[in-house]
């Protein structure tokens, strides 16, 4: 690791230094950043060693540190995660370009000549958490899209970070380019996030990939652009014309599929119209998917008529639940008084990430797709389809859930901007 | 006015009553839209007395408080200037409408019916000066497409601005939508605009309208997403191939033609290989116009050698100079050596505003054109150019140095964003 004393001098010159790289990656072909991306993952390859070497010493410390074993395994590498960081580098190569796009041309008046043209943002910063994979990833998307990049890895992964990143460095100058467009921040100190988030004008965007806690230190400290991602408190509304075969499943997958996620559920809605039979089937299979009801009044009045233990199965929600994403094998359950309520209610709490109402009233699906404030809106359909892959957009990076620049998932055209080049030959203007 | 004594909490009241006048907006048509901007329209021409009323007291009390012939005719308002606001609502009501807009349908696996669309961001913050005539400008825009908006005006203009909007929120109630779809600020404590750039989540965007002080302070304290505007610290570069006939137009053009702009030149670099032939004859140009000089060692010497009055019509420049915006008839000359020094010095000291070449080699120009990271980029014309107006955006709400969102001149559509509207039939995923 680089001898680090001064830390806001050392991420200002590091950040200067990969800015400088962006230049001639901004300049360079389609062709020549998708032989860059492909010799990073021969790099990956044919060092695979190193890395390895490198993850190990992170292991032991993380053991030696009582680390829980879903973060170990989070932490880990092996030859199979490093072939498949490779083979995702390669996956990026192969995507169409998103830079040099011509997104208007025109001869204004007086005879100049106007193009609207997709160029590189120019260097992008990540911030994020333990997996080591995420270095190869983002490298690689920025590279692909003509960026230099600054990361940040999590400390725990911190010396499998470095030596991935390093490989990926060395790679980039074999392919021509300076090494500082792949560039680290090589200590573990808080401070250097900080310093990161200042340099307004040379960091062009700030990208958080972890926990909610991270990124609201980002969107509350950062001077430079960010990116929000991932909260999600995603809710479904059962509308009193639902199909009961499809709400169960739906609820039951947004729930259950996967907990930890963003696009999982975490609040359900009855419309009071068919609550009286909705509630019992719901909570009875949540029940069997050994899901904590946190519900209203009158939700728990039916867990208690189901004699479901008061503490252990369900307890009354509080204000809090409303704004919890508990990312976990619970939810909160209310009763809403019709499609107004539910829209009121899902854009007070809701965190416009991915909502979903279940209704067979076609008007009422269109009202909610309509009046919901979310980058993703559903009907009759479970909240975990919100993924860069399942849309289509290729390499996801994240899920936004601000309305700027890019909303909902994106990929590697949210690290473009654009430019007006004007062409004349001595126009002035009257 | 309103009677105001808990900032904080009178500010956050406003904002989500206008939050939640955005709603109806959001799922009103284009026509609906497009007929209560007219509503706004008629209703400044029909009561322009009460308009003129207030704008009499504030011209009062400015005159009494001493303030500059310049700034007392910002903010005159006459029976002329306001059909002038109207005439501006009527063309806007006339664009085409942004909101609404497919950006993409497919259906994906399992037969998912995806569809990426535009849709109003919802509540717009707009923060402004002296004139009054924003006030209907920043409503207009919002209520065409479909936000709410809160306004912001400057203090010595704020009964204008107070009366303007109150006659514009009555005309939007005419028109069927809430009249808190444009809201007020009716307090010129400063404090307001602290309280409104806190309000992230219910404030979608603050648009910053206005001087350096104003646009660097959202920039630094705002929570809200903020489009940064205005500073242009503008260079124009003399190529050693450039023909004189066209730089020397181009540069009193870009220098003098209207000096408190943001697309003004406010730095001249003059390549080595011309300086000798170049400089006088450029320095003799700008002193006609009386343009004070801030020049480099070898510009200060040829101004001596044009016996030109050191302090009066030039004076060595500091290097501060390089990164000033004067916004008067002052400019700063420095010689360079070579395109790639231009093109650094640019990258380093710019705002990413408008920037311009001079010169007849082809492959500098485009060279110039790729490499200099500015909104907008000229090859052999003047940077005046750069405007919503001459670009064909149609009506523009500022001009954009950031690059996320809107960079360059940006309008109507800036004050959109997207969401995936996802219809199913019961899919879970696997």
């Amino acid at each position: 690791m680089a001898d680090i004393q001064n830390i806001p001098a050392y991420v200002d010159e590091l950040a200067r230094a990969a800015k400088k790289a962006s230049r001639p990656l901004g300049r360079a072909s389609d062709a020549e950043r998708a032989a860059a991306v492909r010799t990073m993952a021969q790099a990956l390859r044919d060092r695979s060693d190193e890395v390895l070497a490198a993850n190990a010493l992170d292991m032991d410390a993380a053991r030696e540190a009582g680390t829980s074993e879903g973060l170990l395994d989070r932490l880990l590498l092996t030859p199979e995660r490093i072939e498949g960081m490779a083979a995702g580098l390669e996956t990026l190569a192969d995507l169409p370009d998103p830079v040099g796009r011509v997104l208007d041309h025109r001869t204004i008046d007086c005879g100049l000549d106007l193009t609207r043209v997709s160029v590189p943002l120019g260097l992008v910063a990540m911030v994020y958490e333990a997996r080591p994979n995420v270095t190869a990833d983002a490298a690689g998307i920025c590279i692909r899209t003509g960026n230099a990049c600054i990361l940040r890895g999590g400390s725990i992964a911190q010396r499998s970070c470095v030596a991935i990143a390093h490989v990926l460095a060395d790679a980039v100058e074999t392919a021509g380019f300076p090494r500082e467009a792949v560039s680290i921040i090589e200590t573990t100190d808080r401070a250097a996030t900080g310093a990161l988030m200042s340099l307004r004008g040379i960091v062009d965007v700030l990208i958080p990939r972890g926990g909610a806690g991270l990124i609201q230190r980002c969107v509350r400290e950062s001077l430079v652009p960010v990116i929000e991602t991932g909260t999600g408190n995603c809710h479904i509304y059962v509308h009193e014309s639902a199909d009961f075969d499809k709400a169960i499943p739906i609820i039951i997958n947004a729930k259950t599929q996967r907990v930890g996620v963003c696009n999982a559920c975490e609040s359900l809605l009855v419309d009071e119209g068919v609550a009286k039979r909705f509630l019992p089937q719901v909570i009875a299979a949540l029940r069997e998917h050994n899901v904590l009801i946190h519900g209203d009044e009158r939700t728990c009045d039916v867990c208690r008529e189901l004699d479901l233990a008061e503490g252990g199965a369900f307890m009354p929600a509080t204000e809090d639940d409303w704004g919890r994403e508990y990312l976990a094998l619970e939810i909160s359950i209310k009763v809403v008084r019709g499609l107004d309520e539910a829209i009121a209610h899902i854009n007070r709490y809701g965190t416009m990430h991915s909502e979903a109402i279940v209704a067979e009233d076609e008007a009422a699906c269109e009202r909610f797709l309509t009046d919901v404030d979310a980058s993703s809106v559903y009907a009759n359909a479970s909240t975990r389809f919100t993924d860069g892959g399942e849309f289509g957009l290729g390499a996801e990076i994240g899920i936004s859930t601000q309305k700027l620049h890019a909303r909902g998932p994106f990929a590697a055209e949210a690290l473009t901007t654009y430019k007006y080049l004007i062409r004349g030959n001595g126009q002035v203007r009257p």
